[in-house]
Order: structure tokens, then sequence, then C-alpha cells
């Protein structure tokens, strides 16, 4: 087959909470959209895949289904780029997964002329030699890659940051609040007005109302965060090594880190109770707040993660519910920064900024 | 010439405040850009304009100093637009005026494939037949038509408005304040914290410190709020027809509006701070502050620009300086809206988003 410039090849990787968001989301846009008309070439979980070897079109309307259906194992993932590669139209890869391995290929795939769309952190987070690897791939063989749900889900803060320094602005600090889960735990254990709960129970109200991972120690210790972190200071020119080489102040007792599973460490927490009860008394004699903040300081070049003390009336005191707020000053803004505030986490609104993403990446390839 | 995919032409029309930002953003630009090569080919104010009939480059360096000293004027748009149309590459208009005769060739421009970039609002925020025009030439010739900075100036508006529309997000109402200028006003008039002063001294304070227009009626009158408005009703699918198609509070006091000058209005404006006073006085009754803000409601369709009374510690209330603050409540969003907030106004920030639209129609082109 000849290519097409009139069709756009779509593969996905994941098929988890934002994956099965994103199908649904592809399906609408496919309907809507008559020109160029996309495809859905192929479709995996780390189990299982759905692709046809002549690159027909996989019916997007029962994709899961025949997913769940299918007997085909995942191929390797350099076989499986080639096979797009080869496809006879435009492709663009999807890792709605958060898979290391996964991600450990963006540069095969973008040097082969494969776009990347994601909102998996790793590729971006990770080691700063696969960061340069990636974005030369893209600039050598013009294949396109987006993230913007790598960061605060659908929000558009990695398009403003770029926009920002595209134009020639200087970012000089960027802070404010990137787990949802983080934010939902301060807000409810150290409200603006009254009291809030002990610590412990609010960790176990935000897991069972489903705010946390499964293990909720992987959003306390701070890795999450830290990763975001590293994304934005890269893209404000910091060349950071990786999500461990800043400062990260991790919310699981040092005397917990050796439990064995997630249970037994929300059996043993309420014993340190107290070590946070005095971090919010603390603050609460300054006539503050305490929340769990990220911040990166671009002129000293100093990135860290960590609890700090709000003032009441602070944006990043009043935040609500489980919502992000990130704040970019630049030397063109001046004293009051530019505000970015809302929903940074769940299935529908992190699938919209890859599905922003893929119209960003459809537009430059039609 | 045979057309160069490697070259973009860019034609710029305006060197006011945002104008003489964006040449210097243009020039930084093309400076770090080896590919594609952005070449000014024509470069125009109301009375002057400086371009040559082989298409050779306008130099940036000085392009302002060369355009005081041409001895050009300009032609007629719809030649204007003939040169651009027959250029030897792709180029693209920046109207960097206010002008309602620029915006309304909007249209041929776009039908014979020459892209537009701006920040007026005249072309989005007219006659709806005017808007349809455009849209229908951008979508038939393929050309391009970005104004971000139409409404919020640089900051992420239109474009995350466009994206949680076409991602097939339901916007279900927009809030904000839309005005740097009436930010500033109403902070200072009725501070969250503390007196603020009386109406008119505040007024005065603002133009002296050139945060309104040379003619304060011009954004007391709250037209301008009221094209943003339409621009954003329009793009969440609002068929609005025209920006006094809605209701609009103008702060002019009917016994004003007869002034010849603007002079003579502020004179007078003195004998009328009792009614703003008794606003001001009403809302703190209530606990309260006033602001002035627009609103979208898309399920009632209703637009509506005027004071309404805020609890002290909501998010428009709380706003600092000249910074606006707009509020997206969608479907996927729920009851936390997605918020963008800061400066809202300025030549340098205004600038930035036409040039990062300007970047993006080059993606998109080249």
């Amino acid at each position: 087959m000849a290519a097409n410039a009139n069709q756009v090849f779509i593969a996905v990787i994941g098929a988890g909470g934002v994956g099965k968001c994103f199908l649904s989301q592809l399906q609408s846009l496919a309907a809507r959209r008559p020109s160029p008309k996309l495809t859905l070439c192929y479709l995996a979980t780390s189990r299982k895949a759905l692709f046809n070897d002549d690159y027909s079109a996989v019916n997007m309307d029962n994709a899961l289904d025949s997913l769940s259906a299918s007997s085909r194992t995942p191929p390797p993932l350099p076989q499986v780029i080639e096979y797009l590669a080869a496809a006879p139209a435009k492709t663009i890869l999807v890792d709605n997964t958060s898979s290391q391995d996964v991600a450990d290929h963006y540069p095969l795939a973008l040097s082969r002329g494969v776009s990347v769309v994601t909102p998996n952190k790793k590729g971006f987070s990770g080691s700063y030699q696969l960061w340069q690897e990636i974005f030369i791939a893209s600039s050598t063989s013009g294949a396109k890659v987006y993230h913007e749900s790598s960061v605060g889900a659908g929000l558009p803060v990695i398009s403003t940051l770029k926009d920002l320094v595209d134009t020639g602005d200087k970012v000089t600090k960027i802070e404010g609040v990137f787990s949802g889960t983080m934010s939902f735990l301060f807000n409810s254990f150290a409200p603006t007005e009254g009291q809030g709960g002990r610590w412990s129970d609010e960790v176990k109200k935000a897991k069972s109302l489903g705010y946390t991972e499964p293990d909720p120690r992987d959003d306390l210790n701070g890795l999450d965060v830290a990763r975001k972190l590293t994304i934005l200071a890269r893209l404000a020119g910091l060349p950071v090594e990786s999500p461990t080489s800043f400062p990260v102040q991790s919310l699981i007792p040092s005397q917990l880190e050796s439990c064995t599973s997630g249970d037994e460490f929300l059996e043993k927490l309420p014993e340190f109770d107290d070590q946070m009860e005095e971090t919010k008394t603390a603050a609460e004699k300054a006539g503050k707040v305490v929340r769990f903040v990220g911040s990166i300081d671009v002129a000293s070049k100093s990135v860290k993660v960590g609890l700090e003390q709000f003032d009441r009336s602070h944006p990043i005191a009043a935040l609500k519910g489980s919502d992000n707020i990130i704040s970019f000053y630049t030397e063109r803004y001046g004293n009051n920064p530019l505000i970015v505030q809302g929903a940074g986490a769940g299935g529908d609104v992190t699938a919209m900024g890859v599905t922003a993403d893929l119209l960003k990446v459809i537009s430059q390839l039609s």
C-alpha cells in the first residue's frame, strides 16, 4: 500500500483507567473527524494484543472486548515498532502505560518516524540520557513527541511552560501542588478552616475513596511529585539527572520503610500520627497550614519536594479537593505568576490531555 | 521563485505596544530557528509600509527605524493579500492592530492560503457572519487562524477551551475577570482587606499608571469584556450574534454618556462616587466584595457582563494587581473548575501569545 496522507494510524498500548477513557475519546473523535481518517491499527496490554498483519483496522467500537478475546500475545516492542514504521500511513504510538520498558523504546519509535503521545512519566523523568535520546530522535526524524498528561493530567502545564520558553520568556521559579493524592490528604488533614482528622485516618480515607495508589506508600514517598518536578525542571532548562538527584521528603516514617506490604504499613501508621500532628501544630502556631509542594528555582538550579508552610490565604493553602495548582514565575509575568489550577488526576481528564496531544500531532502530520 | 518548504514568510501589520514587543520576540525567534527560515516580508502601520516587490527580506534588526524612514504608504488590504498569496513560500499575516478593517479581510487572506495570527478581537467578536466566514475560509483552504491573545493576553485561555471542546468535554460554564483594567480598579476600590479609595480617584490612578485606555470610558463601558465573552461563548458552541446582543453593565453613569471627552468625563466622575460607594457598602454588609465579571452559562445560553458580589475567600475576590482569572466548568472537571490566572494585559505577555500562536502555525505549515 502507498502511504496515505489522508489517513493516520494509531497504536495504543495500555488499557487501564486512562487507557479505557482514551479509547472512548478516540472513538468519539474518529466518528467526528472525516479527515484525516483515524485508524486503530494496534491495541495491546502487557498480556494481549490485537492487530492485523495487513494493517486492516481494528474496530474501535468493541476494541476492549476483542482485546479480551484475543489469543495473540504482544510481540517484543522492537518488533511492534517495525510493524508501525512499515504502516502505509503516518503512525502515532499512544503509550497509556506507566511502563519504563515502553518508555525506553521511544527513541527507537521516534527514529523510525513513529510519533509518540503519552501520559507516562517514565521517559521524561528517568535518566537524563533517555530524555536526550528521545528529543534528539524526534528532532532528527521529524516525528513528534507530546506528553502533556505526564504533569497535572489534562491541565495545560507542559504546553504553557513550552510556550513560555519557546517565545523567549525566562522562567525563574515554578512551584505548586503536583499530586492529587497529596492535595486531598493535606486539604483534609490541615484545612484552612476547622481541625482536620488524624493523619493515618486521612490516609485510610483517601485510599478507600480511590485517591491513592493501591499501595499508598507509592504516593507518600514523594517520588511521583519528584518525577513531575524533574520533567518541568528539564523543560525549563535544568539538566536534572534523575528524580532522586535532589531533596525529596518522604512521608513514610523511617521505621516503616521495612514494611513488606501496604496493609502492614497502614496498620502501623497510627503509631506515627504524633509526628505529623506536630508538623501541623507548628504551622498553626505561625498562623499557617502545611502542604506538600514541589518547587524549582531556576537561578539557583535547586529543585525540592516536601512539606512547607503557607498562609491560609495563599492559593496553595486554599486549594480544594484533589486539585493541583502550578505557578509559573517568569521575567515577563513578574511578581504575579501565571497560575494553572484544577483536577490533576482522574481517568477522563488524564485521557483528555492525551487526546489533545494526539490532535496536535495529527495537525502537524496531515 | 519556486515555493520553499524550508522558509516561512511573515507579514506584520501594526507597530504599537504589542506590535513592538512582537517584533522584538520575532527577531529573537528568527535568530534561534535555523529551520524553517523566518523571513519578514511586509511591515506596515496605517500610514507607512515596508516591503520589497521581489519579496527580498526586510531586515528585522532595524525594521522599526526603516519603517519610520519609509516613504511607501500601505497598499489597500486586498492588494497586500494578493502580494502575500503570491509569495514564494507559505505566508503568515500577523495582525497586531485592533482594526475592524484588517479583521474584515481575514476571510480573503485565509481563502488565498495566507494564515492569520492576531491578538485583535474584532474578527472574532464582531458579527457572527464574519466569524463564520473566517472559519469556513480556513477550513476550506487549510490556512490556519490563531488568536490566543484576543482573550487574557498570553494566558492559555483559548487553547485550553479549544482542547476541552475538541476532545469531547462539555463546557457548562465559564466565568471570570477578563479585564486587567477592571481587575486593578476593583482590587484597589474594594480590596479584601482594608478600605480602598474613592471610585473616581481609583479610576484616575489607574489611568495615570497606564492601566486604562487613553480614554478610560473605553474600559468602563464593558465592551472590551463583552467582546472577550463573545469569543469564548462562540468557541463553547453558542452562536452569539454580537457583543451587544447580551446584557452588559456599563460603569459610565448615564448622565455622563454625553461627555465629549475623556477629560470631561474624569472631571465629572466624582459627582457619581456615591453610587459606586453604595454598591461597595451593600457587598460589605453581606460580608462580600464587588467585582466586575463576565460569565457564560452554556445550558441556558446566557452570557452577561457586570458587577457581582463574591465571598472574600473566592478566587475572583482574592485576585491581585491587574490579573485576569478564568474558570472553566466542564462535565469532566465537575464542581472544581479548571482555572487559569495571571496578567491579562501588557505588551510583552500579549506578544507572547502571538509568538506562541505563530510557532504553532509554523509547525503545521513546515
